[in-house]
């Protein structure tokens, strides 16, 4: 199985191109999109996304991860193993909450030309290069052969804006993807908020465009229809949702907003 | 065969991790997208799109429909047979109008956990329940290893907002859903259409926006470019549309907007 | 392998109703999609994408193409070979750059209702018509066996808008597409602008919105980011786009809007 995690969209024939060009090379390739709708150059995004997903494919799958602005640049590409997963991507820090959390094995940089389509454009790698490359990964070639071995040191690793506390003991966070229901997914994981709380996880005001939700709900029926809440999401990152309505237009924010969680004692003797 | 329809969108990486788990548990699935793309939470849609969609499918097929709102909640989740397809859906009422059609089989209360993902988030019931469900399905688990059976008259009946006749003889309609050329899709269907005109099926006028449409069309081609008509859509249902041009921006209207639907005699003598 | 060219989004469940009508027939048919978002009733654009991408398929596979405005009317449906391919669409015109190029075999107009479905539509023919005849093809049915051969030259066929240079020695170009990165694609192809350019590769200066680009770029990083630029493309064609932003919106302009190519003498010595 190979599955696909890029910034192209559907509107054009860029992700139907590379699906030809896969099965030009192995007919039997089992092609999954996870998402083509990562936000445009969004390497972050796509670090978050595939950090999160790639435990839900079948172990042996071929992960192929095409956020790719330096394309026809000097930029390299890499491939690896992890977890009994593999992944080929450009070098461009796509990688990096992965490399973060797990050990990589057979790391290397993609160069054998053999692999690649015979001619290469300059602007559409992932039909030229990495749909064949991870073709022929499918049909059992083995990592090694597609260029030299390089050290997990030698990859290039983002800065990611982790969310941050500030002296005044407020956690800071911000918006990095908002979905199709208009959800808000933050920077913020459970792990952080767990330990920006302390023990009393219901204990916490956050506060968006100058609107304040109070607690963690367990669901969206929570609240009534059309009222807003905070949720950890699916994949472990505080969501701010809206119950049967779209969070982004009632707050009036957009990707990169910061939003703030406050603490407070609970005077639970006298509420 | 695994036919997916929900209201996710395919912005996001929500049906690709449906993909992803329901090949990790059988990597042999076909799994077909009906449509990602019904409005957020419009169980009423999904009722219209699941009747009227199914039977293009081959037999055996698993229909999974999630437009769900209520995840997370206590609301319940349930399987059953029909017309030799089988059914995987929460009980919201989005198979009210199959329900009201067809004879159901083997109808249980999805309970048996074994089959759903061991860590089950309060978000997403696609990805943890549905999808590990619907692959044991398509492995040839008996819908009865799922839960409890119950009776087709515990399952959840939406009150679907039909086409009525006044007193005077209008038929009001609504807009259930615009599609992607901007076609108005209305729950008026051709039954009804039928036995309203009775035996003049030319003879109607139909006001939407303070336009008015005069008669049925056969096809798109029966107007000139850009000119309005009204026409019985493929699956059914009368449909406003503009030949080579978008009724939607024509006509202003959106979702659940009214249309009037009139007869009147024609004087064939004289015209 | 059955790849698939239509306009009919992804909004509503058209193309899953078109998978499902193949796999009914036949189980074990690959589909790839390979753009749906042609935009509504556009077959000049239709024909420039079938052209451009049908060679990144296998040998063998069937391209089926609908941007069919005339559904339902008595517009013809062809189908033929070429170069080791198979097509299936409607006689619009949307294979005029195929033909225009290539040798075509076994010509036929589709006519033999066998192998449509039972009821035709007025309005969906990619469901009732296209999606069972491409299953048979993919089954192994011959050609001939879909209706009476015709000459190549019964084809219909588009005029289109090709690119012209004026008296004044300018080159007079269109924006055809604008995909979803915002790049402006131009139906301008390297050789026309090669022969326009003779020798001198840099030596253009391009004029869209009176904003002025000066030369080729090898790749996207030539410029700073949010700067413009010009390219050939992965399809070759001039393609206008932003360094890690979107042309569109910094040209401010739509499909089909008009650029300019001049060419200068390059002063080498005194520059």
């Amino acid at each position: 199985m190979i599955a696909l995690y890029t910034d192209f969209g559907l509107k054009d024939e860029y992700v139907g191109l590379m699906k030809g060009v896969i099965l030009s090379i192995n007919p039997k390739a089992q092609i999954v999109d996870i998402t083509h709708y990562i936000y445009p150059q969004d390497v972050v995004l796509g670090a978050y996304i595939l950090k999160s997903s790639y435990k839900y494919c079948p172990k042996g799958t071929i992960h192929l991860a095409v956020v790719d602005p330096g394309v026809g640049s000097n930029r390299a590409i890499i491939a690896f193993e992890m977890n009994g997963h593999k992944f080929l991507a450009p070098d461009n820090g796509i990688c990096t909450l992965l490399a973060m959390e797990h050990k990589f094995d057979s790391i290397v940089k993609v160069q054998n030309s053999k692999f690649f389509l015979d001619s290469i454009s300059t602007t559409f790698h992932g039909r030229d290069i990495f749909a064949p490359v991870a073709a022929h990964m499918s049909k059992g070639l083995k990592i090694k052969e597609l260029g030299h071995e390089i050290d997990k040191k030698d990859i290039t690793l983002l800065s990611i804006p982790y969310p941050t506390i500030s002296k005044e003991g407020i956690l800071y966070g911000n918006i990095i993807s908002i979905d199709h229901f208009g959800n808000l997914i933050t920077n913020i994981d459970s792990y952080t908020l767990g330990n920006f709380c302390g023990s009393y996880a219901k204990n916490i005001e956050i506060n968006l465009s100058e609107i304040k939700i109070l607690g963690l709900s367990k669901n969206y029926q929570t609240v009534k229809k059309g009222f807003p809440l905070a949720i950890i999401n699916s994949q472990g990152y505080l969501e701010i949702a809206l119950y049967c309505g779209n969070a982004q237009e009632y707050f009036n924010v957009k990707k990169d907003d910061i939003l703030k969680v406050y603490t407070y004692e609970m005077d639970t003797f006298t509420s």
